[in-house]
């Protein structure tokens, strides 16, 4: 389903494009492209936030093995997840789909999905279109968030010497997705639950990156929609530094490098570069670690994690006892992705 | 390219949506699905205007014949009609692209059409998205516009014995498709110059939309993307009425007439049932007729063409000196439109 490249297909392109289409100085665009969201100014003290994204059969998701429902609950999280990235909550969805010949007989179990996900945070569907398409299935999803201006997390705020801490495991939705395409998502969910849950239904951290925006302590954030490797290098570009990762501190979890094991794979391509984990990425200045923990316990959230810092000198390095290895946009591109 | 249709498939997919996606008593949204924009409150005077289009590539264009710079000014300009159609100036604009293989050839011109189209109308790029697909090319926009809530028109204030006005000739698009699919763009624009336009590079009417919804005179309005036959429909629906069409009034180019008789073609099929001509639809109060002309012509505006009126009884009807002809929803459908 996927394919891992060092290319930078899509950054270049948005690159490109961000580069032809200038803001003037009166704009009311806060942040035009190359966030998780555009930031809007809506009036004296809150934001919109906008973020449009779109999935193709046979690219971003597999109708063999991905339940109609879950596949809708999971194309509103993955957009919900750009609003959560910036510290925003999401407001109204806008979806688009084009697809071959008629409507598909699972439209309803799709829409009831994304309807659900929607619900669940308080999203209001608004506006779509529905159109033939030659070949392809293709869902564009556009979700409009609202922010306090004074709250919003760029991916460009990282400062030398901060930490970057994870919301959650990394490559569980690589590994869920690995088990799918070897066929074993056919025989249950069994003890593969939570690789199969963050592949198929993940769960945006709306609460979690609003109380970490709303705390003033984060400097940089954004959501791991293309794996570590490349969602680091997003957030040390646009802050100009590098960073550097701890192997030893990965979070993997028991099922993932069970899953590793039972299909020879790596663990650490899933942790490193696997995508859509859909985990917060964001870093802290060391001065505030203790607080940043005391918050998270306070509010009774799941764990976070500290994986690595950020330096001055360029790139995403990867270090254990013995190497430093740069790792930089080694993640998931969704424009170079592929069939496998 | 496009197979007319007496379906209403894309109108009960929609409805079908709408039905399942409720909306709170103190949400924010105004309008939901169902007119040309959603409406959201902005604040205690303004509203935003959201709409979102997708384009398939053999399905709603053929680059076959449309040169990339103007095909981009297209994609820019069906989705800021919508924004005129309620009276609205576009704000901002929002691209997903999703093509086969690499980025084409072609990419730096259709952005640089599509830049021209959102300077021409103040609106500015502010998120967009490159994913690779199976096979299709396809282009999503999302524009996000601004209006104050008082002016706002939508597709539902039509009352019985209003007049029905369009802002332009009809069926010129039509013409224009049909002209390139017998090949006759390779022999230059020539005498076929306004159709092929109409075709190729419609313009939205955001300044007469705007003025229109101002002048507090309309009671409903609509672009015509589907096609007269569909869109009047669309009013009728909303408003809970009917409408009569007098074919001797419909207005028709010579240039039109001359593609009609040099393809052997029914002139009434483009005029009334050939969608993308982007002409504003709008009924107003025969009270009113007289300050609606004297407005337009105030304001230096293309002509306006008085086509009909609004009826109680549901249905919208053709008439001549003979016959009255029911032709509800006999527009184009982009959902079951289909390569030809």
């Amino acid at each position: 389903m996927k394919k891992k490249s060092t290319k930078k297909s899509e950054l270049a392109i948005i690159k490109h494009i961000s580069n032809i289409f200038g803001f003037p100085a009166d704009s009311p665009v806060i942040k035009g492209i190359g966030d998780d969201c555009a930031v809007l100014r809506k009036d004296d003290k809150s934001c919109f936030l906008v973020t449009t994204d779109t999935l193709v059969e046979g690219v971003h998701f597999d109708l063999g093995w991905h339940p109609p429902f879950l596949l809708g609950r999971k194309t509103g999280a993955v957009n919900i997840s750009d609003i959560a990235a910036m510290g925003g909550h999401p407001r109204f969805a806008l979806l688009s789909m084009a697809f071959p010949g008629s409507a598909p007989a699972w439209l309803d179990d799709f829409l009831a999905g994304f309807y659900a996900i929607l619900q669940q945070y308080g999203t209001l569907l608004v506006g779509g279109d529905t159109v033939k398409s030659s070949n392809d299935l293709s869902i564009s999803v556009t979700i409009i968030g609202e922010a306090a201006e004074n709250s919003i997390c760029y991916r460009s705020g990282a400062v030398k010497g901060d930490l970057v801490f994870v919301s959650g495991f990394l490559g569980d939705a690589a590994a869920g997705l690995a088990l799918c395409q070897s066929g074993l998502s056919n025989q249950g969910l069994g003890q593969w639950q939570q690789l199969f849950k963050a592949h198929l239904d993940p769960e945006p951290h709306v609460q979690l990156g609003k109380m970490l925006a709303e705390s003033g302590l984060v400097h940089a954030m954004i959501d791991i929609s293309d794996g570590l490797a490349t969602d680091l290098a997003h957030i040390c570009a646009e802050s100009g530094t590098g960073a550097e990762i701890f192997k030893k501190d990965l979070p993997v979890s028991e099922q993932l490098t069970a899953a590793a094991g039972k299909l020879e794979k790596p663990v650490l391509d899933w942790v490193l570069k696997g995508g859509e984990d859909y985990q917060l990425l964001f870093t802290v200045s060391p001065d505030h670690e203790e607080d940043l923990y005391n918050l998270v316990i306070e509010k009774n959230k799941p764990g976070i994690f500290c994986i690595g810092k950020i330096i001055e000198d360029p790139g995403v390095f990867l270090l254990d006892s013995l190497n430093r290895e740069e790792v930089s946009f080694q993640g998931y591109d969704h424009f170079t992705a592929a069939k496998s």
